[in-house]
C-alpha cells in the first residue's frame, strides 16, 4: 500500500519560517519521521512538496492512479484553493488534510479551510503529530476500504 | 480565423470524475465535438487544458496574440482567480465563460463568477452544449467585430 | 415540438430603453430572428411578453401542458421573484434563462438570479445571441428528453 | 362567521408539483377539507387561489369588508412581498399565515417570512394540517375578538 | 404640460390604514389637493392608483407616451421591486419617489429604497407634503427639461 | 397513546413574567386545558417544566423510549441550543416546536429557530392555541404514522 | 416667522467643486434664492455654513432657542455624524434634511443617512429646488405645529 | 497518566441515532477501544457523558486536578459553547477536540467550533478514528509536556 | 434588604485561571470583599456560583422572591445566553451586570452582551471594583426603587 | 489628586433633551454631585462639556499633563470618533466610559462603543450613579496606579 | 512651488504616544526633516497639525487657493472623516494620504481608509519614510500637472 | 546590496493593456528607470515577472538568499493569494508592496490586500512612482536593518 505525503507552499522553509508558529522541525526531519512510522504501520509512502497549485492537483491527480490516500498539508492553499478542493474531491482516495498550527486559533482567515468539505477529515494543531496521526488515519481509512472492496 | 478553447483544472478528470455532476463524456470527446462543429461553422479551434493558473493566464495572452476570441471554462477558478479575470480583460478579444454544470444550483461559493464581469457573456448548465454554444457565440461576437473593423 | 419563448417586464420597450444598455433591436426583431431560427430547427415557438409576474406564471404554466421548453428572459424578476423561480422548477420542462446584457458586468444586485437554479440552464451577455442560443439550447433539451423518454 | 382562504402563486398545481415536499393532495382536495371542518366549527368559508400578487392584495382588502379573519398561504411570496405584509397589517382582521412544507428545514430564501410579523401567527411543516389549524386558529381569534367587542 | 400621479399598493385604504403612521387623510383627499396644486401651477395631472406591478409598470409605460413627468409614491414595492426600477430608469422623463411617512425613521427594511437611484429624486417623512412638493419638483424639473430643449 | 408536553426556560414564571408579551394565564392553566383536550382526542398526556438545557434533552430521550411524539416549547432555546436541535432529530418521534408569542414580530434574535428544522413544524403567536394546536398536529402526525407502519 | 438654513462641510466651495455633482450655482447664490422664497412665505431666514461639526450642533442649539424650524444639508455628516443626528432629535423643533445631488445614486457609503431617523422628513436629488422645497417644507410644519399649539 | 475522554450530548444515543451520519458503533464500543488503545500506550482512562453543559465544565475542572489530558467530544456544544471553551482555556492540560463526522461538510452552523481555538488541536471526520488519534495526541503532548517540566 | 451576588461559569477557579486577565484574587476574597462593603451599606448579600445555566436560572427566579436586587456576573454565558436574558427581564428586580476584565477589548465575540439590553446597567473593566461598584448600584437603584413605592 | 470630568456632545442639553432617556438632572446638578463626592474622597475634580471633537481630544491631551484619571462620557462620539479612541489610548492615564442610559438596551448603533477598548472600563445604564461609580472607579485606579509607583 | 504638509488628531503626541506603534520621532523632528527635503528637492513646504476634523477641512480648501499639492496624514480621520474625503476630492490638486505605521497590519478597523479613493495615492507602513516619500511623490505629480498645462 | 523588484501576474502586459488605468509604460521602460535610480542609490536590483503564483514564491525564497529587500507588485494576486502573504511573511527581509493605480479608488474586490499585513509597507495610486519610491524606501529600510545589525 502506497500513500502520498504532499506538502503544500512555504513548508520548504521549515525550521527556518517563523519558528514560533511552525516549530523548528525541517520538513526533511518531518519526512524522516513519517517514513518511520510508514515501516511500522507497513505501508511506503512518497513525499512532495511544491509552491505551485496546479503541480500539487497534478500529485494528486498521479494519487489517484498510483496511491491508496494522501496525506495532505495544503498550507496557506487551505484558505482559498477550490481548484484543489475539486481535485481532492475527483480523485475518489482518502484524504486526510493535516495542519502543524491549530488554524482555529490563528487569524480569522485561516480558520476556514475551503478544502476540509472535500477531505475524509481534518486534524490540526499537533505539531509532527498532526502529519504522524494523519497518516495513521489514512492507513485505516485505505484498510477499510480496502477491506470493504473484498 | 483561429478559436481557442481553454479548460481549466481538473477538466482532464472529465468522464471519470464526479460524472453525476459532469456527466460522462470524456475532454477528448468535448473536443472532436467542437472540432465538428468548427468545421460546419468554418473556423478553426486550438484546444488546451491546464490545472495550472499561471499557464492559463500565458495561454490567453497567446490568444491576444493568435486567436480572433476564446471558449473559456475556468473550472474552479471561476470563484477565485482575479488574476485570470485581469487576463480576460486584458486581451481585448471576445471570451465567452462557459461551464457544464448549473453553477447557479449548486454550493454558495460556486454561484459567483469573478471572471464572468470581464468576459463577454457567459453559459452555464447545459452540459456540453454550453461548449458548442460558447463556441457558436465566439465566432458570432468575432465576426461582427471583424464585421465592424472593415 | 413547440417552445415557448417568454420576455419579462419591460422589455416591450426594447429598442428605445437604454440602447446603450440593452441594444437598438425592437422586441418584433428579436421574436423574428427566433422565428427564423426556429424554422431552421425545424421548430414552433409561441413569443409572450408581460410586465405582470403573475401572468408570467400563468403562462409558465400553460406551458407545462402545450410546449416542450421555455426560453425565458425573466427582466428583472431575475433578481427577486421567488415565485416565478418556482413556478419554473413546478413545470417540470426545460427551461433556459437569458439576458441580452451581460448581468454579471452591472449593478451587484443584478449579479444575483433567484431563477437560475431552478432552470436548466442560464446564459448571458450576448445581445440577440443569447436568445438564439437559448432556443438552440432548448431545442436540444428538449429532444435529448424526448429520446429518453422513448 | 365567514373566513377566507388564501392560497398564493403555484398552489394551483399542488399534487403535481414536487410531490416528495408539497404531497400529492391536489388544492381541491384541501379546500374539501377544509370545507368539513369549517361546518363542524359553525363558520362559512371562501377560497381562492391567485398567481398574482395584486389580485392578492386586492382579496385581502375585501377581506377587511366581509370577512372576520384569513387562512393565508402566501407561498413563494412569504418570503419577499412587503406589499402583502402591509395588506395583511392594514386589514385589522386576524391573519394566520400557513405553510404545507417546514420553511425552516429548507433552502435558506425559505426560512425567512416578511409577511409573519404583520400576521397573527404562523403554522407551518403540517401538511394539510397546517391549513386545518390555521382555520381554527383563526376561528378562535374571530371568536376572541367579536367577544371582546361585545 | 400633462403630470402622472401615481399611487402604489394599499394606498387606496388611507385614511383607515394604520392611521397614526399614514394620517387620516383618503387618497381622495390627497388627489384633491393636488388638483388645486396644479391648477395653481397651471399644469394637469392625472392620478392612478393599482395594488398591481404590472399595471404600475404599464402606466410609467403609459406616462412616456403622455405625460411630462411623474409623481411616484411605490409603497411596499418601493424596498423590492426591480421590475418598477428599470421602468422608471426606461421611460426617460422626470420621476420624484414620494413617501408619506419618513421611511428612514422606520422598520430597517423600509430604509432601503430600490427605486430612487432611478428617479430623479426622493421626498419622505412629509404626510401630503411629500406629494405637493414633489409635484411642484416635477413640474419644476420638467420645464427646465422642456427648456433645455427649445 | 402517550405525547409529551415540554416547557423550556422562565416558562414556569407565566403569567406573573411579561403579561403583555406572554399573556396572563399560568402554566398550571395551559397544562390543565391541555389535558382537557388530550382527553378529547383520546390519548393521555405528561408535563413537564425545566429551565436546564441537559434536562430536556434527558426528557426527550425520554419520549423516545416511552411517547408517541413532543409538543415542545424551547422558549429562549430555541434561538441558540443546538444540542436541543440534535436531540429533536435524534428521537425520532413527530415534535411540534410552539410559541406562545409571535416571535417573527418581536426581536431580531428572536425570528431565527435554531430547533425548527429539526421539528416536523412550527405554530407560533396564538398563545394558549399555539399549544392546543400543537398537540392536534402531535397526534395526528403519531396517528398517521401509526397507521403507516400497521 | 425665523427659519434656520444650515449647509455642513464642503458646501463653501459650491459652485467650483465638482460641478458635475453639485451644480454650478454657488452658495450665495443658493441662500439669495432661499431669501426670495422666505419673502414670499413671509418668513425670516438665516443662513450658516460651517465646516466643522460641533459648530453645527451649537448652531442647532441655538435654533431651538431663536428658530422655528431647520433647513439642514449635512453634507457628508450625513453618513456618520451621530451627534449630529443626537442635536436633531434634541431641539424639538421641525428639521428638514436637504441634499442637492441624490444620494440614492451615488457610491454606497452616501445612501445611508444616520440623520434622516431624527429629521422630519428628507428631500434629495433635486439640486436647488432641494433647499426651496425643505424651506417650504419647514415653514408648513413649523406653521401646522404652531396651530396646533394656539 | 490519566487522561479523561469527555463526551458531550446526544452522545449517548450513539449507534442508534442518526446512523449514516454518526456511524452504528455504540458509545460503550467506542469507549471499549479506547480502553484497549489506553492499555497499549501504557496510560489510564476515565469515560464521561453528560447531556449538561454545566456537568461537563465541572469535569473539565475536575480533569485539571486529577489528570493530565483530555480528548473532549462536545457535540453540539462545539458551535456556541463559550462556557465550555473557558473551561477549556482555563484548565491548562492539553486538551484535543474530536469528532466523528467531518464537521467542515455538514450544514454551515457545524463549520465553526468555538472551542477549537481553545484546545490544543482539532480532529474531525475520522469516525471511531477520531477519537483513537484523540487519545493518541493527547498522551504524546502530556508526555511532552511532563518531560518538559522534569 | 437582601441583594443577591450571582458568579457564573468558570469564576471558581478565579485566581488560577488566566491571572493576566482575570487577576490573582479567588472568589472567596472577592466574596469577603463584598460582604465588608455591604456592611458599610447597610445590606445584607448571598453570594452563589454556579456553572450551570439553569441552576443561575433558578438562583435568579429566587431572588425575585426573596431579594432586592442582583449582582451578576455572566461569565460566559454573558456572549449567548439567551435564557438567563429572559431570566433577567422577567424577575423584575434592578440586575447590574458585571465583569472583571474589559470585555470591549478582548475578543470580538466577547464585547456583545446579550443579557445587558435586559439588566438596568453594565460595569466592565475594573477588577474587583466592577463587583463593589455594582453592589453599590444595585442598592441605589433599590433605594430609589422602595423609596418610589412608598 | 486631580480628576477630569469630560461631558460629550448635546450633553450640554441635560434635563430638557429627551427626557425619558437622559432623565430630568441638568449638567450643572450632575457636576455638583460630583463635586460633593470628590470632596467625600478627597480628591479635586474640574468638569468640561463641549460639543466639539477636537476640543475634547485637546481635554485629554492636557490631562495627560495635569490630572490623574479622566471619568469619560463621550456621547454619541462613544460610537464613531475613532479620533477620541486614539486620545484615550494615547494619554496613558485611567479613562473610564460613563453613559447614563442602558445603550446595550437601545438601537444597534449605540450598542457598540469604538472608545472603550481603549478606556479602562465602561459603565452604562445607572443614570448619575454612572458617574459617581466612574469617579469612585478611576479615583480607585489612580491610588492604586500611584501606590505601584511609589 | 508650496506644499501643504497636514497633520491629523493626536499626533502632536508623537515621540511619546504608544512609541512601540509609531516611534520616537517627534514631530518637529519629522517636520526638519520634510524641510531638508523640500530644499533638495527645490520646494517650500509649510506644515499644519490639528486635532479638529473641521480645522483640516479649512487648511486642505486654503491649500487649493495657496499649495500646488498637500501631504496628508489624517490619522484616525482616515477611518470615518467622510468630510475630509469630500474636502479632498473637492480640491483638485494632488494629495497624497501617508501613514507611519502599517495601517494594514493592526485592527481590522485601520485597514479602511474612507479617504484614499479621493487621493492620488497611499503610502503606509514606512515610518518617517511615508512622509518623506509622500513629499516626493506629491512634488513629481504637481510638477508633472504643471508641465501637462504649459 | 542587492534589490529583487517583482512583477505579478499578466503585468508583462503593460503599456498595451487598459493604458487607461495602468498607463502607456511598458515594463521595460520601468525597469529601465528602476536601473537608472538603483545606479543613483548605489544599489543593484534584479527584475523579475512572472504569472505563476508558484513562481513567484520561490523568487521571493530566492531573494530570502541573495537579496536585502523587495519591491513587489503582486498584480492581482495582491487580493487573494495567501500563499504569497506567507511567503512575504518568511523571507524575514523588508518587502515594499507597490501598485500603479490606486487600488483604493477602484473595484471593492481591489481595496483589499491580503499581502499588506505581511509587508513593510504599501505604497499605492503613483503610477510610476509607485515602483520608485518603493525602491526608495526597500533600501532605506535595508540599510537601517543593516546597520542595527552591525
Amino acid at each position: 500500500m502506497l500513500v502520498f505525503v504532499l506538502h503544500g507552499p512555504n513548508l520548504n522553509l521549515l525550521g527556518t519560517r517563523e519558528p514560533d508558529v511552525y516549530g523548528t522541525l525541517t520538513l526533511d526531519e518531518i519526512n524522516a519521521r513519517l517514513h518511520d512510522l510508514a515501516r511500522e504501520l507497513g505501508v511506503e509512502i512518497e513525499c512532495f512538496q511544491s509552491n505551485e497549485e496546479g503541480e500539487l492537483i497534478n500529485i494528486l491527480h498521479a494519487a489517484a492512479r498510483r496511491a491508496a490516500g494522501v496525506v495532505f498539508n495544503p498550507g496557506a492553499f487551505t484558505h482559498y484553493s477550490l481548484a484543489l478542493r475539486d481535485a481532492v474531491a475527483a480523485i475518489g482516495i482518502p484524504t486526510v488534510e493535516v495542519h502543524l498550527s491549530n488554524i482555529h486559533a490563528r487569524e480569522p482567515f485561516r480558520r476556514r479551510s475551503v478544502i476540509a468539505a472535500a477531505a475524509a477529515g481534518q486534524i490540526s494543531g499537533l505539531g509532527i503529530e498532526s502529519y504522524l496521526l494523519g497518516l495513521r488515519a489514512v492507513v485505516a481509512l485505505a484498510r477499510k476500504r480496502a477491506g470493504d472492496g473484498s
